[in-house]
């Protein structure tokens, strides 16, 4: 008898069928004895819409009361579940956010996770139910609604797993789990059968959009295994885990395209103490997250200086470095839109060298050019022009000998 | 400076634009100095298409599980108040059942309040906010999201008034005030200015749905001044208070009619000890609720017996009777649905004799033969064919002196 979290995305509960159809899977678990906490997203659109009502009632909606209202819509899911399994005979309970102890912080719209009091559930689950809980939702100190952001129903599973000590935590989603690289770019990309969190999470910030990062770095820091799944058959997904000898011994476990960042580049920048700040600064309180930074020397005392920005944040991006550009007397500016970030990671990189020789090897050979390179211990990011960024991923997969045998 | 409780019922939120209207008659009472707690509905159809959602979720959709459901209307609405009136400047927040305090019974779908924690709003008034409260929903004593029945809404709002002793408790709503009778039958009828819990309780049980009777209860009980009145325009409606002897010197205060009752009668019942019983009780159990009880002697030791129930019940409860009459041996059932039930209410026939005899004179004048008769302190009422229900309302308006002057 194990103790099974199972959460549920918006595309898996988007109409009672597929609400039935979760409620089948479920039951099957509880019929095996296994006891069942299962964590549910909103149905697919409803957020988006429910946003759209906000937009009309103001142009700036209120955080505080946007997740009031954002809150509804696992409320909906959370009920309609209940109240299925309950008419097929099974005793279960849905819970709110603040009903599951799900305690925040007080920040609105991304609220984190400071503690769960799983007491609650606990007790529920003792009773012989099974625990539906609206995902996405907890409650602040002040009793307010807050919400986590989005993928905050990841985030809310893991955390109920870690507090319940459960065996597992299984997220259910439209995809068979985490693959070496986008399928519909490489067909020859395989699925993962397991992967550490620490890949997990440079895939996921990378952009692989199977787990939102907080609920991986949750994961990580209380050792909760995840089982990434699909919820439309009965196959093994990924299992996300802590490092362990009888992982696969790759040295690159997979590779991921990024095509939402724009480049930013400062020319001959006065080479002084304190220029970086005068750039930085006013981009931080415009609250435009800076990906890469690349400083290249030039000489006579000047420097370039190239930065890499979210898509979304270019326009305001240009706007401000044009202005800081022209008070720290940078004559130039030059920005490119059409670029793509091609990844690899691997926790094998920290023990294997030659990575990043195989990887510029692989790129220079199909006549890729290299415009910027960012590494941690165990990625490797590189700057191309879009039109190679397909062309760049499957050269990768099968350079590292990821691709599937046929 | 009053401190004002307002309720604004489902056609006053109906969509982003009565919800601005909403805010812009807050805003005003909020701009004279007044503290002011909103209590809202839910858009009005929403409560009922959540309702189908729940059925093609469940046939009898789990009590409890609907509670949290049906939730999330009021919750919705308050939410976009909320955020309407910081969009224009003011302080506002906004509160759901439990956080406003609300503490109910376990009653799943029609619960009642037991307590108010006022203490919440109470400080977020002091602070200068606003307090959106959405109505019709409270918790139990274990945090359960409970709701109060239709039109739970008026009961938030009555409760809410007497916990913080509110100067007023205003219903807003889509009709003038209370009428001396249905206007849409008698043209003549006119808006009353003032009237007495008891009678309007008297009302509202007879199907005037202007308020919930609940909340008329409540505001009786905690002396709560009601003022009924319209959400499209200024005018004055109607305050439902304590008999004062300011009130109008009226015999009757108005005429109700109700069409949403059948008749069945027992035919020649054997008239002994416990007989009456036999009937009543498979009724209750069956969760019928039955109105107007009449037994007439005969001869022979059998008697006639006749009640009414709401159409609703009719089916079932025709059934149970005819099982009934199997068992206690009377011979025979009539049944009618073509009835209708036209009462006068007043609190001066407390004090003033020949109201019935006004009621039977006026009725026969137009050849209306009367069915059944019941009285209480402040009420006759009389069943009548349905196809005399508007002739009936029109005769007993005039009679009693109730038509407006032209």
């Amino acid at each position: 008898m194990a103790l099974r979290v199972q959460k549920y995305g918006g595309t898996s509960v988007a109409d009672i069928e597929c609400i039935n159809n979760v409620a089948d899977r479920v039951q099957k678990a509880s019929d095996q004895g296994d006891k069942v906490v299962v964590v549910l997203s909103a149905m697919s659109g409803v957020t988006d819409s429910l946003i759209g009502l906000a937009r009309q009632a103001s142009e700036t909606p209120d955080k505080r009361e946007l997740d009031v209202l954002l809150a509804t819509g696992e409320q909906t899911t959370a009920a309609l579940l209940a109240m299925i399994l309950k008419s097929r005979g099974y005793k279960a309970k849905s819970f709110l956010g603040f009903q599951a102890g799900i305690k925040t912080d007080k920040t609105s719209g991304k609220a984190r996770i400071l503690d769960i009091d799983g007491e609650n559930i606990q007790q529920t689950l003792e009773d012989g139910y099974i625990a539906v809980v609206a995902g996405f939702q907890g409650a602040d100190a002040d009793g307010a609604i807050t919400t986590l952001g989005r993928g905050g129903s990841d985030t809310s599973a893991v955390a109920i797993a870690s507090s319940l000590k459960a065996d597992v935590c299984e997220i259910f989603t439209d995809v068979d789990g985490v693959y070496t690289t986008d399928p519909r770019i490489c067909n020859n990309a395989r699925k993962i059968n397991k992967i550490t969190y620490e890949e997990m999470l440079e895939m996921a910030i990378l952009g692989a959009k199977v787990l939102q990062i907080r609920s991986v770095e949750f994961a990580k820091k209380y050792n909760v295994p995840i089982h990434v799944r699909s919820s439309f058959n009965e196959e093994e997904g990924t299992m996300v885990v802590n490092e362990s000898s009888d992982m696969e011994s790759v040295i690159v476990s997979g590779i991921t395209l990024d095509m939402n960042e724009a480049r930013i580049t400062l020319k001959r920048v006065p080479d002084q103490p304190g220029v970086s700040a005068k750039i930085f600064t006013p981009l931080a309180k415009a609250e435009i997250s800076v990906d890469m930074i690349i400083q290249n020397t030039r000489s006579h005392g000047e420097t370039d200086l190239t930065f890499t920005v979210t898509k979304d944040d270019f326009e305001r991006a240009k706007e401000i470095s044009q202005k800081v550009a022209r008070e720290i007397g940078a004559p130039e500016i030059l920005t490119a839109e059409e670029i793509a970030k091609v990844s690899v990671i691997g926790l094998g990189m920290k023990s294997h060298s030659g990575v990043a020789a195989t990887m510029f090897q692989a790129l220079a050979s199909e006549n890729i050019n290299i415009r910027l390179i960012s590494t941690s211990e165990i990625r490797i990011s590189c700057i191309i022009l879009a039109k190679y960024a397909e062309l760049a991923v499957r050269t990768l997969h099968s350079a590292f000998g990821l691709d599937q045998e046929k």
